[in-house]
């Protein structure tokens, strides 16, 4: 990673726009642009204009006019990377933005690799590592939580208590170290009390970080959801109600395009996908019986397990026989996964047994008749609540980021070995070696500590270009 | 056409990027955006802040945060449209960009027309209508032929030869209609001899105006090529050797994507587009003789014409009347387009009688062997020839544009007609009115004449929003 150099790239989305805009950022900035750029007004000198400030002017090769372009100047540090930084808003033509590009190269200025402009801004110190991350996911964000998480992130949600407990925990292995260089005196300059009561604050705030993940993730990815029940269990009829309800509410602001996703819906802002569709439509009349594997492939794709039965069933003699068997079957591969029962076709339900309709109540099921809409409303909120955001985001950060969750896992072990080792007596030289490495857990997060490359890499690999 | 209210639109090329610029313009400007933005530095208030400066801050949905923004302020009459702009850079996520477009549509700012910025760029005097055309163009420009021409006409190329030729005739059309108040008095303000020479110099300019437009219109959208010929002319490897020297000169500049067009390549920054292709890899090694229809609707859609035979043919006995038969029928369908006699398979061209070798030499055949790439750039320099451009871009105006033929079609003839009634001595009062109608062809190409509503419409229409 050679920081010394000057690179540019296209910031703006790839393909024709009324503008687009390319970014160049490192020490050569000004040097390199003052060769190419033809301010209109005479005299005018770019490293002699104010920061903050736009010029327009000519983008030149040699004598041969390449674009008309507004320049918009920054100084480093006082910019996104920190370093000297020059955005050249261009007309939106494909040919041009090449054109410049390559007069840039020519001149010596590197493409910037993904994510290399926030990397920069990370190592000049503009960010955090966390912030740094939650830029990308800002930027991927689709939806409203996806948005709001990446926002708060941004904005240093998580880092800031990250920060807050590392502090605490760093100025206890201060002191014990001290307590080392007085060993023979036998002093406890930390109070182990305290010391404790901060341990346990920690793993607290760890688990509850931890345990977020699971909601982070589903506003980050979407939650997998798998529809399973016998042939006419009503499946593609439930799918194409939620789905017709999702078309409805789409709405698109001209000059912005958003595909369409086949088998998606969201819901407060979490995003639905149901796993192998085509499957269900393929299926439907296929004369099946329910615990193939396919049906328990889906649930160990899923998070979320939607099981339908139809009501017209329990008319049968041995239909509420049949409706346990299935229930237990699917219950059994559903482990620790959402689950919700749906008794679908409701219009035909009829008359039941008492006895029968007794032992129905015990499943808990939720009456659904898709083809009258009845109870989707009621659906909707019952698939919301396991993944309920809007109160966590309030309150506490939540958890997004895979490599944030292993290291707030490797960090929860580490301190509560350090608590073992506390309980148990150990020397202070040990726990001191316990409380580091939990400190380096915590810094990696937030990038504290020397991240390894491969990891940076790797973190702003994903990034766009340009970013 | 409202123009007092205030408009937005995604300016960048739709999609996700790393930042998006969204444009703001109008009388509104300042005070809707004063609204949802807060900027970093406390106490600022952007209605205060130097034009052309940028300001840092975070728009806001009420107390909710939609993202963090980076403003660009232009007051009017000094911004593109000649109102007050503001232009937005977010995040470049889709979801930003659309919530950004829905909170200032909530504010009461509409969403602009295609086109509407230049529109009112237009409206407003900053550019006349040749120029406003040219923005389109330039955004559409694919290669460097059009990229420059594009540029040229931005600049004002052809708008500053029509001014000026305009401003010379209402000279005389003003001397003229002097003369009809004077005219009991009978004398002539308006030299005779300079007004015809005049008119012929007009005659001149627009005709070699409009010749321009054959290269200009293959600029533009490219020329059409047939390629024909028998069976096993060698059709499919001459347009795959030159479709492979194609792909093998195409460049990429990292961050930009360009589609790859099938079937075109480019000489001197003009696009050759080979017709029905796809007819020519399946018929290849059908039975069929040269004279079919398809062929002939091939010739009829193209602008350049390669006829091919292949020189093992000659060595038959009947070969050299194969030749002249199928020449003749097809020169016969080319009619005043461009053509190449091209003689493929030259490596089996072999010793020919005298009398044949003479007799082919009659047809100035261009020796092709695109299997051994023989004479494949010397074929390049030969259609380069047909759409010369660079010499004329740097000598005259290009007319590119449909609207400006005809209107430049139609103003030759308005001139003509007023050559024939200075000749004829019509009355200075019929003179003046057909100087008239002249002018308003002229102007028309500017638009310094009032423009129909539907041709703006129409000129407008075209554009990509957010321009």
């Amino acid at each position: 990673m050679r920081m010394d150099d000057t690179i540019c790239a296209l910031s703006t989305a790839p393909g024709m726009g009324a503008i687009a805009v390319i970014r160049v950022s490192g020490t050569q900035t000004f040097p390199i642009i003052s060769r190419v750029f033809k301010p209109f007004k005479k005299g005018l000198n770019i490293e002699e204009i104010a920061p903050y400030k736009s010029v327009y002017g000519a983008i030149m090769d040699r004598d041969k006019l390449v674009d008309e372009v507004l320049l918009q100047l920054f100084r480093g540090p006082k910019s996104y990377t920190g370093e000297d930084v020059i955005e050249i808003a261009c007309h939106g033509s494909v040919y041009i933005q090449e054109q410049i590009l390559n007069l840039l190269l020519k001149e010596g200025i590197r493409m910037a690799d993904p994510g290399e402009y926030t990397l920069r801004a990370y190592i000049n110190g503009k960010m955090d590592l966390s912030q740094a991350e939650a830029v990308a996911d800002l930027i991927a964000s689709e939806n409203k939580a996806s948005h709001q998480v990446a926002l708060q992130h941004m904005k240093g949600g998580i880092s800031k208590e990250i920060r807050a407990l590392r502090s605490e925990l760093i100025d206890f292995v201060s002191l014990i170290e001290l307590e080392l260089d007085f060993a023979e005196e036998d002093v406890e300059f930390a109070d182990r009390t305290k010391f404790k009561e901060l341990l346990q604050r920690i793993q607290q705030v760890l688990q509850s970080l931890i345990s977020s993940f699971d909601t982070g993730n589903a506003i980050k990815n979407g939650v997998p959801v798998a529809i399973v029940g016998a042939p006419n269990a009503g499946k593609s009829t439930l799918l194409n109600a939620l789905l017709k309800e999702e078309r409805a509410i789409v709405t698109e602001v001209e000059g912005t395009t958003r595909d369409a996703i086949e088998d998606e819906i969201h819901i407060d802002g979490i995003s639905y996908r149901f796993i192998d569709t085509a499957g269900i439509r393929e299926t439907e009349d296929q004369v099946e019986r329910i615990g193939i594997q396919r049906t328990f492939e889906k649930v160990a794709q899923s998070d979320l397990v939607l099981f339908l039965f139809a009501a017209d069933r329990l008319q049968t003699t041995r239909g509420i026989e049949l409706l346990k068997e299935e229930y237990e079957q699917i219950k059994a591969r559903t482990g620790d996964r959402n689950f919700l029962f749906l008794l679908t076709k409701c219009e035909l339900l009829g008359d039941l047994k008492p006895e029968v309709k007794a032992e129905l109540e015990t499943f808990k099921p939720l009456y659904i008749s898709a083809k009258e809409d009845t109870h989707l409303e009621e659906l909707h909120q019952q698939i919301a609540q396991f993944y309920r955001w809007g109160d966590l985001a309030a309150s506490q950060s939540i958890v997004t980021n895979v490599r944030h969750l292993n290291a707030l896992q490797a960090s929860l072990i580490q301190v509560q070995k350090v608590e073992e080792g506390l309980e148990s007596g150990l020397p202070g030289d040990l726990l001191s070696i316990d409380i580091r490495s939990a400190l380096a857990e915590l810094g990696s997060i937030i990038g504290e500590v020397d991240v390894d490359k491969d990891i940076l890499g790797n973190i702003f690999g994903k990034f766009c270009i340009g970013k």
